[in-house]
């Protein structure tokens, strides 16, 4: 293990949370608020974190994927627990535990929260919060490689492990000249978002948050019923931009070097966008005698099946109390997530594409065994070792959602209950059902720090996580 | 597709289905039931298809694994279409739809009835109904291949349509010998267990509809609360003959020629003698404030572990009105179900055991690149075919739960009696919670087709049944 190269990375990641802390300072600043302090306390405390890390030089950049995923997973840690400082000291937020949830929840897009009254944050916190988002959103290592001066020639390690999808879709052969791309189209899709908001009617403060919350899929608001008292061309506003950071952001970019059909061919976007126009055709009809108009049934059905598949998690209508048969489908939508590349979370719809090729072909298989069909996805032939690699995921998976539901079903609450909040917080969706709809208040610290970590394990994918606490990690050959 | 040889075969197998109900019919006359001349009016009826049957004499006996999937899915489809007859002729089960459901449940093994009062069926009806368990159990197909007067040397792919688990184990090298082996053991294990507990003082009727639905493991009884007014001992018998046709068949064979080590050494028995020991001490610790004395705890935790994890469906007691924790483990050995080569449905404990090696050999993957380990299960190497097949298998199992649930959820009940409904029906367990805990007659028509060929794809282990309903079977190459 290339331990100073370790710290070096993570020095500088909490460098970047230090700089943001410091923005959120400025916005406590400008509404004259107290919360300010604690928020510049954290920012200089992150900084001298930051600046003690540079006393460990790596002698060598060398770099495996174990150190890739170590850093990552540390950093994500690290970051959370710095992160939930503000909270705590200015005491918006009650008990640390509480916070780690709130900051880890922002951080990894999920939006589960344990604020009681959202309305009641200052503006500087609130901003905070949504900020972690919004970094969290694309990730912080790849924003660091995007702004750090030197781009070590290994970072593609890093780079696999914060970037979802069974696949890293480099852009451009440099890992650096990718992450910079892909930040300013996040940044320039951001800029939009902020713009059609405040152009709508909205306050440009609520404005930023939203589009953060959006742009990183993450759920944060600042309103005690999210999305609802917004007007309808808000909310519509905010179903497409949902829909727009779920899917793989490789495909703005060939729209924007010109590559009309290469976006056009994806069968990841058209799967993406098949399954949510039949989830929103299926709830439509399912919840309409619950509205007074078919037009507003369509509304409350797209911007939930928006926000639910992006992972997002705000909300405009009180999707707990719909029939049995939305929930099902919103619970499975919560389980699928949006594309590979995107800010969303969950399974990622191109595993799940790749997954219905393998049943296909086994079942083919199994009519004819000597026959052998090779798997094509976007145009190319999947080799076996990607197609190993995504049926293994799914099956971890599968397994990391049994242990965290086990877990939570010491909770005196429904197995609906426990069940949809598994879903909400390891695919980093936000809200569940029932003891989980509103906020996660009612769950103990155990399941909070539980849930904490299920959250990380969603958002980067698993294994750095896993790697993180396994002993032979640490062990020397 | 040799249909003749289909038909033939499929012809045999209704001609084993005449007998059993001939036999059932048997059981009526000695009761002086009238019910007895509805199930020799079938049986006179599955005579005559049998016997239509032999005109159709198959050229040759080429099959191949189309044809004998092919031929297994029908002959369970034709079984529990002329199985259900009895049910509706004598009146005693209102309604062809849940007739059909009724004895697809029996041989399935699964134990889900429609039944509203099941003391009110007479002796004839509810012995056909167990009957179909203890049939249903080791499989239709394996007995006429233990009784058929030729061997086809091909019949090896009808049985590994009909065997449950990744790999047929071939006892011996002739698929005939096996077939015979398997069934002297499992009816020696039937009349022990009929022998433990008439002289443990259960009638001796009861004591063998009891036994049929315990080696089954399929879990229809003849009192509406099941086995809870039995005594302790008739309780603990139960349980340890539910966990006994859990293990797989070659184990027994195993011991019976004196390879006791070969036994001991086996990794599915210990995971599931683990599994067994673990679910009941959580669950006797979840539930030892209900009972009142700890002993009492055990024994309903034990019984329930017992019979959910080798998807039985017997109940000592109300476990829907269990701790969230407690059913949710309950839940989750749903899923699991007993060992491969044994009566139990689920996923089996074989597969859940490579599952897991193919994970821990991912996670080492992702962490060393560039090694490659192979997974070795009970004593020997696994091919790559064979945990391709396994992962392929389990991403399609997923797949066939997410449909059967999001169909099940159009019935207004709660998400929790849905989910347990579709676990119980296709993992072939019998009872749920909520709205599926006594019986499913709330379902509608809809659900309970649905819910009959789930238990089916289940029993078949998915691909036969499939593969009879893909019209490219159909078509002409």
């Amino acid at each position: 293990m290339n331990y100073k190269m370790v710290i070096h990375t993570t020095g500088k990641i909490i460098g970047v949370e230090a700089i943001c802390l410091l923005v959120s300072a400025a916005v406590s600043l400008i509404y004259m608020e107290s919360s300010g302090i604690w928020l510049l306390a954290t920012a200089v405390f992150g900084g001298l974190l930051f600046l003690l890390s540079r006393f460990f030089k790596p002698k060598d950049e060398i770099f495996f994927a174990k150190e890739g995923m170590v850093t990552v997973a540390l950093s994500w840690l690290i970051l959370s627990l710095i992160g939930a400082l503000p909270f705590y000291l200015s005491g918006e937020i009650k008990g640390f535990i509480n916070c780690f949830f709130e900051t880890a929840s922002g951080l990894t897009t999920t939006g589960a929260s344990v604020v009681p009254n959202v309305e009641t944050l200052s503006h500087g916190i609130a901003f905070w919060r949504s900020l972690t988002h919004w970094i969290g959103g694309m990730g912080v290592l790849v924003l660091v490689m995007a702004i750090a001066p030197s781009g070590s020639g290994r970072s593609i390690h890093m780079m696999r492990a914060e970037m979802p999808g069974p696949v890293v879709g480099k852009l451009v052969p440099k890992a650096k000249t990718t992450a910079r791309l892909l930040y300013i189209i996040y940044i320039a899709l951001t800029l939009v978002l902020i713009g059609l908001l405040f152009f709508g009617g909205m306050p440009v403060f609520d404005s930023i948050i939203h589009a953060f919350g959006t742009a990183g899929t993450g759920g944060f608001g600042i309103k005690a019923d999210s999305i609802a008292s917004y007007s309808p061309y808000l909310q519509w506003v905010l179903t497409a931009f949902m829909v727009l950071f779920g899917i793989n952001f490789n495909l703005f970019y060939f729209i924007l070097i010109g590559k009309f059909i290469s976006t056009l061919k994806s069968s990841e976007l058209w799967t993406y966008v098949g399954i949510i126009v039949s989830a929103i055709i299926l709830i439509t009809v399912n919840v309409s005698s619950l509205y007074t108009s078919i037009g507003e049934a369509i509304r409350h059905s797209a911007f939930q099946v928006a926000s639910i598949i992006s992972t997002t998690g705000y909300a405009t209508a009180n999707f707990d109390a719909w029939p049995v048969f939305s929930k099902a489908i919103l619970l499975i939508l919560m389980f699928l997530g949006g594309c590979a590349g995107s800010t969303a979370g969950g399974l990622k719809i191109s595993r799940f594409v790749l997954l219905c090729k393998t049943a296909k072909n086994r079942i083919k298989h199994v009519v004819h065994p000597r026959t052998v069909k090779s798997v094509r996805f976007e145009g190319k032939a999947v080799d076996n070792e990607t197609l190993t690699g995504v049926s293994s995921y799914f099956i971890i998976y599968c397994m990391c959602i049994v242990v965290l539901f086990l877990i939570l079903c010491l909770e005196p609450f429904s197995l609906e209950s426990n069940l949809s909040a598994t879903a909400a917080t390891f695919n980093n969706v936000g809200p569940g059902f029932g003891a989980a709809a509103v906020n996660y208040n009612g769950y103990s610290y155990l399941s909070k720090i539980c849930m904490s970590f299920a959250m990380l394990l969603g958002r980067l994918e698993i294994y750095p996580i896993l790697i993180l606490f396994m002993p032979a990690t640490w062990t020397k050959k």
